[in-house]
This record gives structure tokens, sequence and C-alpha cells, in this order.
């Protein structure tokens, strides 16, 4: 069985980055990632990547990907379920079956979205319940929606969902915003949008689709109900993986892996890079930047180099 | 007199994406620079830069300048002498006697070349003694040439004149190369390259011009002369400011700023991003995520959000 230097799991920008800087050092590399581009598949606008004033997240995962394969790099859609310490190699398990050996690891598995954890949202989900505004906003037409969040993504949503609805409530359980103030200000302006601030979900109401949702005022306690035929659930993302736990890789409160400045972990040999990791600033060019670290943190540890 | 949120100095790829980001948050920001684009308008080939197969570094440094300006950023070309704390702000002291107050500092300085200090080397400077092979490289067609360093910027200064240059050495005190294998493999195919290992240029000799340098092996103490025309010195980078030590900023031992995973120095209200700092992978990419980290922990500072 053939041995690599490096299996990163994931193929977003962290995924994509370290695969690139990996090749460019000549290493034996594999990329296993359950799809390409991950999150940033779902950006639509990406305004803030320096080098393309304005780009699609699908583009620049295309560049990214172009790039890696240019290089030479494999991708096998497939997901890793499984972490095996063999003496000083790493055995991989997919769930279709496939195994694995390699010096090193590089887990980019970035991370998915949140659930409200209300009654009718799973229920709902793709029957007017979304986390994917670019995907499913286009089917709200001269609708009535409702955005749950006060982030960056909320903000992007309210914003692109204005243009396509009749109507856009933006829910937020507070009266501070974390988004960018540039783009809250553009979304301030839409007349379109209507701002429910101090309030959280408490149901989605409906049978086959969205009829209504349930929201509680958290200063006054009052209660209402809004008609509305979508609901966009925008409040943040979270590390979703049975296979971390299970390989003993430390995480913090909130589920991700905590890294040093080298991206490794607690177990040698195993790196992380990008929002999979407890890096407080979740942009595509911190990814990168991780996964060109984490690369070449496995590259020193490979060839015996110490690290510092 | 009008108060900055963030004054940043240096317009390399740190100190530009720092711009980006702080002016995507609405903040009053303001470059001061000695040049744009810094050590990177010196690379003629960028093969790792996520988003694009292989750009040069001016046009590069051009992109970036761009979506700086296209966002409303303003550069000053002139040199920081000084940062004066006043009270909860800082006053910044220009070479060409300007004033400016501002909430907070980014530090975005780059390194420049290291000189080799041996004799000879600054009195031929300009005159066969280079520190920029694709500024200087050219003016050595068909001539003899050499390159004293083993990193990857001593390997691209070979492959580069390789091509122009009838002869180049490669002088390099170790026999163990710091650059990247696919670079390395290509500049051991080229006829025209020939390594010398385990020596060091101990003078520089010629008149008005290089006609010689006097290298020893360190292992066997073997004292050889090599005619030749050229001397590159690419034996790395220090940061060299006499403004960061005066401002009671902690360095290093190599003299680089050291910061925290927030890109925080130990003055409160001064960040640090990219080659200037103690960040051990210097890439272009890690650069930019630190300038978009400074910035972003800028603007938490500024509006008294707790960073942790």
């Amino acid at each position: 069985m053939e041995i690599y230097d490096i299996i990163i799991i994931g193929a977003g920008p962290a995924g994509l980055t370290a695969g690139i800087f990996a090749l460019r050092r000549e290493l034996k590399i594999l990329i296993i990632s359950k799809d390409i581009g991950g999150q940033m598949n779902l950006a639509h606008k990406i305004e803030n990547y320096p080098g393309f004033l304005e780009i699609s997240g699908m583009e620049l995962v295309e560049k990214m990907r172009n790039h890696y394969e240019y290089l030479g790099g494999e991708i096998i859609l497939d997901e890793v379920i499984e972490i095996d310490k063999k003496d000083n190699l790493f055995e991989i398990h997919t769930l279709y079956g496939k195994k694995f050996l390699t010096k090193t690891v590089i887990l980019a598995i970035g991370r998915v979205h949140r659930y409200l954890g209300v009654p009718g949202e799973k229920e709902l989900i793709g029957r007017g319940v979304s986390y994917c505004y670019t995907c499913d906003g286009p089917f709200f037409k001269n609708k009535v929606v409702a955005v749950v969040g006060g982030g960056d993504s909320a903000f992007r949503a309210a914003e692109f969902l204005s243009d396509i609805a009749k109507k856009v409530y933006l829910i937020h359980r507070r009266d501070a915003f974390r988004a960018e103030e540039s783009i809250v200000k553009k979304v301030k302006k839409k007349p379109n949008v209507e701002f429910i601030l101090n309030s959280v979900v408490k149901e989605i109401k409906g049978k086959n689709k969205v009829k209504s949702i349930i929201i509680e005022n958290v200063k006054t306690r009052e209660i209402k109900e809004i008609k509305l035929d979508g609901v966009f659930i925008e409040i943040g993302f979270e590390v979703r993986s049975e296979m971390i736990n299970k390989t003993g890789i430390t995480t913090n409160e909130k589920g991700e892996i905590v890294v040093d400045k080298n991206c490794s972990t607690n177990i040698k040999g195993i790196f992380a890079a990008g929002d999979c990791t407890n890096i407080k600033h979740k942009q595509i060019i911190t990814a990168c930047a991780m996964g060109a670290i984490a690369a070449l943190s496995a590259y020193e540890y490979i060839k015996g180099i110490s690290s510092s």
C-alpha cells in the first residue's frame, strides 16, 4: 500500500491552498472531500479577497481547484469516517470503504450551518426553510421571507433576497449587528426590508410548506405571528464531525479544532486549517493562509525539521 | 486636526489587505508608505497565490492597490519616523514633516535584504553587487555571476539569471537548501549553473566594478578566488526600522515585531502584520491574512469589543 506524505481532508480554500503549497514542495498528497469548495461555493459575491475586486465563490473555487490540479493534485470525492494511528502513520477510512496510509493529515473540513432548533424547522427544510439564500432565494420571487441572524451572512442574505422577494424581514435577537458597516448601511436603505430586533423565532408553522413564524420580543416578551413563505436561517456555523472526536483531537467549547500558530493539533502529525479551527476571524484569505501554514508545517514534520 | 481610525504603515500585501478590510468596515484610514508593493514588486513570478496560476509581483501589487483605491483608500508616499503616544491617540511624524493623529496603527513595513557584511560589498553596490536580480539581472547578459544563498529567493535568482548570464555560481554556506524542492530540481538541471557548497564569501574585489570574489570552504578551509562580473546576494531579509525601537515595540532576536494571534503588539492600539512580524512562514498569502486580522482587531479595539 502506498504511503502518502499528506492527506488533506476538505477541499475548500484551506484544503486547496494546503494542496497547492504541498505540491510545490513535491510531496505525495491527496485531497479527500465530500464536495469541492465548501462554504465558499455559497458566497455569491466575494469583495474582500485581495486580487479580485469582486468574484463569485464558485469562480474562486474553480480557480483554486484548477491551480491545485494544474500542479498534479488529485481530489477523491468521499467522506473520511475514521483516522487510526498505526505506528508512525495514520490509516484513513472512508465512507465508501477505501483505506489510505499517510504520514500526516491536514483537517480542513470547514463548518456547516447551525440550526435554530425550533419546532417546525427540520420538518420544513426544503419546504420554505433554507440555509442557502443563493441556492433557494430565486424560488421566492415576489413572496414574503424572513432572514434570521445579525452577522455578515444574514445581511448578505437580506440584500440578495430584497431584490427578489416582495418583502424581507430581518429578525435578530439583539439590536446590534456583527455584520460589516458597509453591508448594514446598504440593507438599511432597502425599502422592502423590515428590521425586527431583540426578537427570537419560537416556531415555524406550516404543513407542507412554511405559512408563518412565531416570534418573541426578548425584552417585552410580546409574542407575534408573521405570515410568510420562506425562512432563511443565517445564525452562524458549527464544526460538525464525529470523526474528529473519535480521533481524540482537542476542540474548544464551540467544537472548533484547537491549533497553535503552526496549525498543529494536539496529535503529532495531524494539522488543521481554516474555518474548522479556533481561528477568530474566519475569512477566505485567513483560511488560505492557514492552509499554506499547515502544509509547510506538515512538510517540516515529515522532513524532521524542528518547528518553533 | 482630524483623527484617523487606523494609520497603516506600509503598502505591501499586508498593508493593502489591512486597508481593504478596514475600508469595508467603513473606518477612516490612511496608508503611509515609502513605496507601493514592497518586496512583492521584486517577485517576477508568483506561483503560489491562490486564485492565480502565475502572476508577476507587480501585477498582483497593482490589483491590490486598485482594490484599495476602488474602496476609496488613500496612500501617502512618505516615511514614518516617529510614533508618539498622546493620551488615547498616536501622533505620527513623517520624514517630510507631516503630522497625523490616529486611534490605532498597523505596522506592515516588511523586511529588507540582508547584507553579507564583507569587504567590498557596500562599495560595489550598483557596480556589480546587487540585491535584486529582477531589476539588475538583465545587465549581465553573457557575463559570469554568482548568487549567494540557499533559500527560495537564491534559487529563483539562479533560475532567472541562468537564462541571461553565461555562467551562474550558486554559493551556499551549507550543503542543504531551504528552498522548495521544485525550484531546486529545476536549477540543478541548468547546465550553466555550478553549485559551490559549504562555502562563504570573504571578500568582493574590484575597483569601479566587481572583478572577483574570495570564497572559503568552511569544511576544508580552502580559499579560492573566482573571477566574475556580478554578485547577487540573496541571504535573507531583516526588519530595518529605528522607528520601531524608538516606539518601544517588542521585537525578537531577529528584530521581528512580536505579535499575538490577533496581530497585537505589546503596545495597546498598535498592531503589526506581514513580513515585519515574527510569523514563521513569510508568504504573500500569510501576509494578506495577517493584514486582514490586524484590521479586524483594530476595528474591535476602536469599537471597544473585547478580543480573545
